[in-house]
């Protein structure tokens, strides 16, 4: 791999990949080949796994009418429905379950532990962000969506999931119509610390409030003026609306105990 | 980017890099330039973010003495402190909590939501995997180390982190000394279902015994015959044993209540 100076510091093929990254929300009406998904989930798998634990499993849809159906469930969000190949992500602790029976060993503390939980959801991720990757690679575009959590128990009927099989985002993936802007992330400074956790209160704010600005100039440039709102804006609007309180009960519920 | 056929169906550089990937625990004795650790960071945070919340937070750690700390911590892993530069992924709702006091909105009930919690796992993971493929674009290793779990309110003393911000896992990066085997993952078909979760038991447990042996094998090979376990054994006996079951309590503790 090659190595050069870019705008943002040392680049190359990968790193300019990287950020390069964009949503995209429009797609051709053209389906992914099986070589295709096939190369998307093999890199999926190649991420790293928590202990060798590969506590995920990938669900793709092409079923037009659950396609639709999770759409629905989804918050109307029709490229849920129209994409090349909708993939759902799901943290699984099912499979570990059945070895347990194979190897008459008991499990059950180790299964309902909230550390457990973490390792799951932080595996599925790290799977996911390879297969967003790979399918970038291949000129496609993605998109996550969380908002199949919306609706969890109606997601997992559809699905057929077994006990300990939460499916945590979509991945919709396809030719892109259109590409947007890529958004202006938080300042380097801000996201990164050496050796501690920086604490001073007012860089820390001063630091928001520039990054405020930038993000105000790019919904403004990019709405030609409709849309001005702030970082910290959307974010405490977002926040002051509890979403999805039934999660936690949810998950209690599908074997996972959170102990 | 070039696509063609590979031994595993579509490949491209970028695929090649993922399919390439294993942990390397053995690195030369040389820092990261600043200019690697900044092409790291800012790939980490081109990854997709839930509703652009950003809920992460990296800690790179060049002070030797806290690398030895944490390597004790971690259950004394050398590469934790021989390594090339050691990043710490933080979930981080920290900085949400100063942008309700900023826009003075009550986002209390968000904070403490399972929801959220997920979302600040994932949100980070997405970030690590992006690290991780940037830092190995460079031609370095990379080693995820969830051992800082091991000891959390240790680790959190000695970085410093606020309420709301928990450490989650490290990463050792550096110049890679010795390149272990690609690892086998399970088989596509048993990880990847189209439609629903496949609930055949033979089937599935067939696919479980058949990556057994190839496990079985991929250790024999490596171990000179010293090691034949197999996966299935090997996941069975680390999930009977507990692991960090404070867990729960800690997360509370920092004010993610899990609700």
């Amino acid at each position: 791999m090659k190595v050069y100076i870019g705008r943002t510091g040392l680049m190359n093929q990968i790193i300019e990949a990287l950020l390069s990254h964009r949503s995209v929300r429009h797609f051709e009406d053209k389906h992914l080949s099986k070589e295709q998904i096939e190369a998307i989930v093999l890199s999926a798998q190649a991420a790293s796994t928590s202990s060798f634990i590969q506590a995920y499993s990938i669900i793709g849809i092409t079923d037009p009418e659950k396609k639709k159906k999770l759409a629905e469930l989804a918050g109307n969000q029709s490229y849920v429905a129209e994409n090349g190949h909708f993939f759902i992500f799901c943290a699984d602790l099912h499979r570990h379950e059945i070895i347990s029976e194979m190897e008459e060993k008991d499990i059950m503390i180790s299964l309902e532990s909230t550390e457990k939980f973490m390792v799951m959801l932080i595996d599925a991720a790290l799977a996911a962000q390879n297969a967003a990757i790979a399918a970038e690679s291949l000129g496609l575009g993605i998109c996550y969506i969380g908002g199949i959590r919306n609706n969890l128990q109606e997601v997992c009927d559809l699905l057929k999931t077994p006990k300990r099989v939460i499916p945590l985002f979509g991945m919709a993936v396809g030719y892109p119509k259109k590409l947007n802007e890529i958004k202006p992330r938080l300042p380097l400074s801000h996201i990164y610390h050496e050796n501690e956790y920086e604490q001073d209160a007012i860089n820390f704010r001063k630091q928001l409030e520039d990054y405020n600005e930038v993000i105000s100039q790019y919904y403004n440039e990019r709405t030609s003026g409709k849309r001005k709102d702030t970082w910290t804006e959307q974010m405490a609007e977002m926040f002051s609306q509890p979403k999805r309180m039934y999660m936690n009960d949810f998950i209690k519920k599908h074997g996972l105990d959170l102990k």
